[in-house]
């Protein structure tokens, strides 16, 4: 039984409630078995051809923020999950919910931002809807994506193939786009230079595969950041996993605003990054294809899986003292994408 | 250019407004063949099979109304987005937008219900999202469904196949959910029987389809109504479609409705009707199977196409009289789907 009688802010954290809201809530009643994978993306067959879908609504606030706008995020978004997948972005849908009064040249401006993401990342948008509520019903815009992607054969990632011993790569530096919306929303003074990583990894990622480095699972640790993204795979597949602190990037910037505000920049959103799960032989591989590439040139090892048993997540800090990290129970930051 | 500053209500309506901005913004930038179709969906190829993937948010308010809820609401716009084309529902994604404090016993009842409306059309939810925003800045609960259907070899629709000489036939009474809508938030104190539609046409348009009737093109005629759906189409394809009056289906609550608050049945949203393009040879077994269907059985030959040309609608009164429809300017009924 869910504990709440009513919706919290914490139940869209992508935190604990968000896990108990889905587990509680929805897949008791949408009951099938590609649901319940809790994958990024459905992988569905049809004919020869085996694809992905997947869909994500967009609230962030503000819309336009230091590296990017809700019209990328949304476009980066959908083909970030699509490619974890192991899947080449194809097709993308966009469906908008917008407050009377919003500035047209606003809804323009995000608009064109999607339409050059699409270009950016290679794929097209190719249906869409519009809805208008009143003033005061919405919050200026609300965007969904949908996507689906293809993948190739031979191309399989889940959670249950990563393997004692190997290694955990993250794409780049983590918390950058929670730093930045952060920024942007605190009424603190805070000056800021940080910027949002939301990027498309649909290229990065293909490098990767197409190099035949042995990746054994991919996600992109968006809400809840990478602490909440490796608690969930540990937990999914029963794994302990091991983070060196010291080795986990993080930009002087954020850690700066983390240190000032209380947070921890594992569980600030990123929205351009992958976390890998990389056979221990081709780890020098992969990362030499991720560092070549312009969103993975602060790729890192960042741990180790440990052993079968009991799904968790150990952070090993700087000191040598090692502790374990859960889902965090509070919203960090409200409608952070 | 686009007339105005800021978004209206109206350019959410299905009318006139939404047309002006789906043109004069979207498509600009939006700029691919699939996209410029317009149709309910986009339609695809991949390896042998030929799919349909379509996306729509609804914001229907009233969350519960009679006849349906926002959650069956959402499973069957996009069923039925994908029957119009052809196309046999396969997958459905549902994301969820959810203001701060709604209470978890309607999201229960919502999704209870999505899922039951899923099992009675015969598609799976297989992926899946929930944003919450703080209180005040949404309106109870936004849904977006996408969807992805499975188009046989051989089915072929179009606004460019319609023949002069096809009979228009829609599948039953007109403007239901419109009316039901109105009757739950109008404060005039009106004691109606009136039931959304709201229902899934796949099954209706499979048993026509698979009887080998001719049918060369199909919409559901929802926001907007009848009316704007045949309006565009007799603009897309050129040509001149004519109405007789008295042979449109409209339930005496929903006639007496419209004479009370000055509303056209014609212009009201339907959500489980289908409007049809027959040859004219068929249009007895077209009849014949739509009516033995509980979805079909006050199905009417409403009107032909008569000539190509300049498109445009008319409307053959039942006093002889004959009058040029156009899309509505105004918003009728705002946030009926």
């Amino acid at each position: 039984m869910i504990k709440h009688t009513k919706v919290l802010l914490e139940h869209g954290s992508g935190g604990l409630l968000t896990h108990e809201l889905i587990t509680e809530v929805f897949l008791p009643l949408f009951r099938n078995e590609t649901l319940e994978r809790l994958d990024d993306s459905a992988v569905l067959q049809v004919g020869g051809t085996k694809l992905c879908f997947t869909t994500d609504s967009y609230v962030v606030d503000p819309i336009f923020f230091p590296g990017g706008d809700i019209g990328s995020l949304a476009v980066f978004g959908t083909v970030n999950d699509i490619a974890v997948c192991g899947g080449e972005p194809w097709v993308i849908s966009t469906s908008f919910i917008v407050e009377e009064g919003f500035l047209i040249e606003n809804l323009e401006r995000i608009t064109r931002s999607m339409a050059e993401a699409a270009h950016r990342a290679g794929v097209y948008i190719v249906t869409g809807d519009t809805k208008v509520v009143a003033k005061g019903n919405a919050d200026g815009i609300f965007i969904n994506t949908s996507g689906i992607g293809i993948i190739k054969a031979g191309r399989e990632f889940s959670a249950g193939r990563i393997l004692v011993g190997d290694a955990i790569i993250v794409s780049g530096t983590v918390g950058d786009h929670g730093a930045a919306i952060l920024c942007q929303r605190r009424e603190l003074g805070i000056v800021s230079e940080v910027i949002s990583d939301s990027a498309p990894l649909n290229g990065l990622i293909q490098d990767l595969l197409d190099s035949g480095v042995e990746i054994h699972f991919m996600r992109d640790p968006t809400r809840g950041g990478l602490g909440s993204v490796l608690v969930e795979i540990a937990k999914q597949a029963e794994l302990s996993l091991e983070l060196r602190e010291e080795s986990i990037p993080v930009k002087e910037e954020v850690k700066g605003l983390c240190e000032l505000l209380g947070f921890d920049p594992l569980f600030l959103a990123c929205e351009g990054r992958v976390v890998l799960f990389c056979h221990a032989r081709d780890v020098e591989r992969a990362i030499d294809i991720l560092r070549r590439h312009e969103y993975g040139k602060d790729a890192q090892v960042v741990g180790e899986v440990k052993k079968k048993g009991k799904g968790r997540l150990l952070l090993r800090s700087s000191f040598g003292g090692m502790r374990e990290l859960d889902l965090p129970v509070g919203e960090l930051v409200p409608r952070i994408c």
